[in-house]
């Protein structure tokens, strides 16, 4: 038995579970979400620390085709400069050295490739404190967030992707004997082969927020269907990224696959080894996540790969009534709050009627509405251990310079603080800046990426509904909340949701957040609005990753 | 139980069957092939002629929106014009029908859909003399293939994708519990649904020689996914698309829904309703088979859409050696012959070594198989009755153009000749042209659509994979056949499949043909190669015509 069947063997469990619960849909997480020392291990946390800072200031070595320069940008918001770098390439070298390792991986088969992938997943999983840090410091993101998003939530949507192609892939029958019956005469008999053959060579357009969570649906979807990957790490948060592809090259190369199934393509602040690899007449799978501008530029020039992306869009919540106002507005103040609005389910506008709502504390007017969350709001940020942990550094200073121009957007309700950040004293945090603006005003409409909000004052809740069925239609949505206490409400909600295509949450007032989706119970996106057109993860976001070969030929009739 | 849902029960047992059909891929069929009147009734042939028959000479209605003129240009090959006419519309008008029946069709869920298709194809199957009819004096097909390829085939590929896409929705739940741990606390409780929704609008582009057969797996994939459907057929073959769309519309408002869930948008000799539907922006899907000047404007032009599409290729035969002359020569004769060469999936070329052949009947030279294989031509359209019922006759003067011109391509082995049809004194049918040509020509290695064979003097048969390998890489292919007694050039063409991504057949020198796909066992083509992006029926065909949207909220704790 081949290392990569007894992989198979080994993780046969975990990807009958994982099968299982794709289909049921329930809790389940494969891949321990607290940083625990009780279950990563006492010295863990510790060791991952260390092993993030053994990093800095030095190159970061992983394997592909002869270097043709060394770059690294990477500033952590906490720290300043990381002093990493990394080995750069030629898009056609990258190319080559993908297509010569395609065919031992594409014949391995996908009980062997799923082995391999799942072995990878567990590695990554263990090196989930190192992990941590290192999407801590190229995002900007909380560690407790970091660890999290960055570690096991990447892995599970990575398991995801492997369980969903495995159970795709394993539907489809080695071999089958075709059997015609012929009246009197001998059946016409037949055996038949079907090969999984991959699409050809992959590549997956990291993004600078979640540079792992984002990544490995498209890394696993691609890999475990037999496409070498490319990755093409954004230059801000490349080591989260360098750290997985380490690991994937060193479980390939103890299983006897080229390491370089699974490449890396940094670049600096210069742009191209994107747009050469993505325009390549061997580059047939596309995963992107990002802005609107460089994903039209793949749909209007990739034009000979299949893509599937994620780009901008305008999540909305609407508020028709508050059966729980305090516990409401306290879930979105978190909600508007986490990471400082840079997740692609983070609500930017919040509809409310002119004409004010109930809640369980009695008629609320608009404005004690706006108030009562923008108030909620602060407290929550007032304490700043828990303000950082929540909202974490904004790396791009683009994103610092777009909340500051927003403030012209509307009537500022709250407006953004900027504190330093305790522990590290060059660094400053920023809270949400809050605006008002009227229902037909174009601001809030049009995503603005970064802790800035809207309260949308609207006539009253069925015009809510409509200029969010609009805004869904023409600038799409990941997310869509709602609250009200009317059953009837909330059904004209999900017509909504089921016509534009956005996911719904209902009157989320616990520990359940709008911007979260869990693997394995959620689908992140929908596929059928302007911002994505893929789902994490369904059977269309791998069944196109991989095509059927048949033979057949004749049998002797026994 | 609505009338729907019951279709659902009444066909369960025949769903169940071909949803482990699609997954053992042995021999199945639900619908019989043989026109046998002990199978449809004894007086159903004559029927199916009478009813055919009716049709001529007058409108043949079907629901649509306020129409806009009428069109029928269809000339039947055997019997001169048809006479029938056929309702035309507005692009726009016959979007804003579809729309308005989507939603309706969308809510009643995949179990009422899926009823529904069923019932659909087994009413087509009642007809499918009828059909058979229609499709033999619109393409031309003999009556016997007309049958088969027209009625319970076209049948049976409709059923595999309503199969394949109840296997992959049934998969989603209608709803889940998620039950999430929280240590000493209540866990976190929410109840989720999901809901499986249509892309929009979709649309099939008809072509003329399989105008059900072609059609029925990407009309079916769309509509049992809740997407309304416009058939824009052939100008040559509108009658089975019209009989075929009269049948959905009937069992769609028995069953409460708009029968304009299925439309038709016919059109004379002039063009622009295809363009003006596939570039609209409502229109998500798109099937298309034809050839590579609609198809590649399609891509071009219709980029709101998924396209779906099936173009022109270059099918091969190599031989390497023969184990069974005779056999295999009476095989390929009956492959090169069947509808004149218009199918997908004939062969247009045999490679054959110059150095000559081993068979089971002795060495022989390039020049003795040539002969071989023209003799056994020859001798098998020797008889008019059975060169008619085998070969056709052609509809197209185009194609009988392209012929007449072919001559120059190469070295004529085998004249193409004309003779009246029997029975129907003005028609004609034509043998095939076989032509040998060098490995190095380019003639060979370009669709030459029609009855039109090449001979080709290979090197060896090293020469004859690589240069098979070459163009399916660059033309594509649907079909790949190998002659080899020895088991490892068989393994090397096995080779040049995988990494082409073209389906291979070995060795026939029976009853199957290369031309033949078996719905439920074969895949018909693979979409890993320019003559098609996608394969029938896979899951890939299937599972990107709908999404998954959402809805979760908390549930308070028992």
């Amino acid at each position: 038995m081949s290392k990569a069947d007894s992989l198979f063997n080994k993780h046969k469990e975990l990807l009958a579970k994982a099968c299982d619960a794709i289909q049921e849909r329930g809790h389940w997480l494969p891949y321990p979400e607290i940083p625990s020392g009780k279950i990563y291990g006492e010295t863990a946390k510790q060791e991952g620390k260390e092993a993030f800072e053994s990093s800095l200031n030095q190159p970061f070595i992983v394997k592909g085709p002869q270097p043709q320069g060394r770059v690294g940008v990477e500033v952590s918001p906490y720290t300043g400069e990381l002093g990493i770098s990394y080995d750069q390439y030629n898009a056609e070298d990258l190319i080559m050295t993908a297509k010569q390792a395609l065919p031992a991986w594409r014949d391995a088969g996908p009980a062997a490739r799923v082995g391999v992938c799942a072995e990878i997943l567990e590695r990554l999983n263990k090196r989930s404190f190192e992990i941590g840090n290192a999407t801590m410091h190229t995002t900007g993101q909380g560690f407790a967030m970091a660890f999290q998003a960055g570690g096991p939530h990447a892995q599970d949507r990575g398991l995801e992707a492997v369980a969903t192609a495995w159970l795709m892939m394993s539907k489809v029958p080695v071999s089958s004997t075709w059997n015609k019956p012929q009246g009197k005469h001998d059946p016409l008999l037949m055996s038949k082969k079907y090969h999984i053959v991959p699409r050809g060579i992959a590549m997956v357009v990291a993004c600078s927020t979640f540079p792992t969570w984002n990544t490995y649906p498209g890394l696993f979807a691609s890999l475990v269907t037999g496409n070498p990957v490319i990755i093409k790490p954004h230059s801000q948060a490349v080591l989260p990224v360098a750290i997985t592809v380490q690991v994937c090259q060193q479980v390939l190369e103890e299983c006897g696959f080229d390491p370089c199934l699974v490449q890396m393509a940094p670049e600096g602040h210069e742009v191209g080894i994107a747009q050469a690899l993505a325009t390549h007449p061997d580059m047939k799978i596309i995963d992107y996540t990002g802005g609107n501008h460089f994903g039209d530029w793949l749909s209007e020039n990739a034009r000979q790969a299949r893509i599937y992306k994620e780009q901008a869009g305008v999540n909305t919540v609407l508020i028709d009534s508050l059966p729980s106002l305090k516990r409401s507005a306290q879930n979105l103040a978190f909600a508007l709050s986490l990471y400082s609005g840079q997740m692609c389910t983070t609500p930017q506008a919040v509809l409310i009627p002119k004409t004010g709502i109930e809640t369980d504390e009695g008629q609320m007017s608009f404005d004690q509405v706006a108030d009562y969350l923008c108030n909620t709001i602060k407290k929550f940020l007032s304490d700043p251990e828990r303000a950082i942990s929540v909202l974490g550094a904004i790396p791009n200073p683009a994103t610092v310079a777009r909340l500051e121009a927003a403030e012209s957007l509307g009537k500022v309700r709250l407006a953004s603080e900027s504190h330093p950040v305790p522990g590290f004293e060059n660094a400053l945090y920023r809270t949400p800046l809050v605006l008002e603006v009227e229902g037909t005003d174009a601001a809030w409409q049009q995503e603005q990426f970064g802790p800035i909000s809207f309260l949308v004052a609207v006539e009253d809740t069925d015009q809510g509904l409509q200029l969010i069925s609009e805004a869904v239609a023409n600038k799409g949505a990941i997310t869509f909340a709602v609250y009200s206490q009317d059953e009837a409400i909330l059904d004209k909600a999900e017509q909504v949701a089921i016509e534009q295509g956005v996911a719904l949450s209902c009157n989320l007032d616990g520990g359940v957040f709008v911007n979260q989706a869990a693997a394995f119970s959620d689908f992140h996106a929908t596929g059928n609005n302007p911002a994505a057109n893929a789902s994490l993860t369904d059977v269309a976001f791998v069944a196109d990753r991989y095509a059927v070969v048949q033979s057949r030929r004749h049998m002797v009739s026994e």
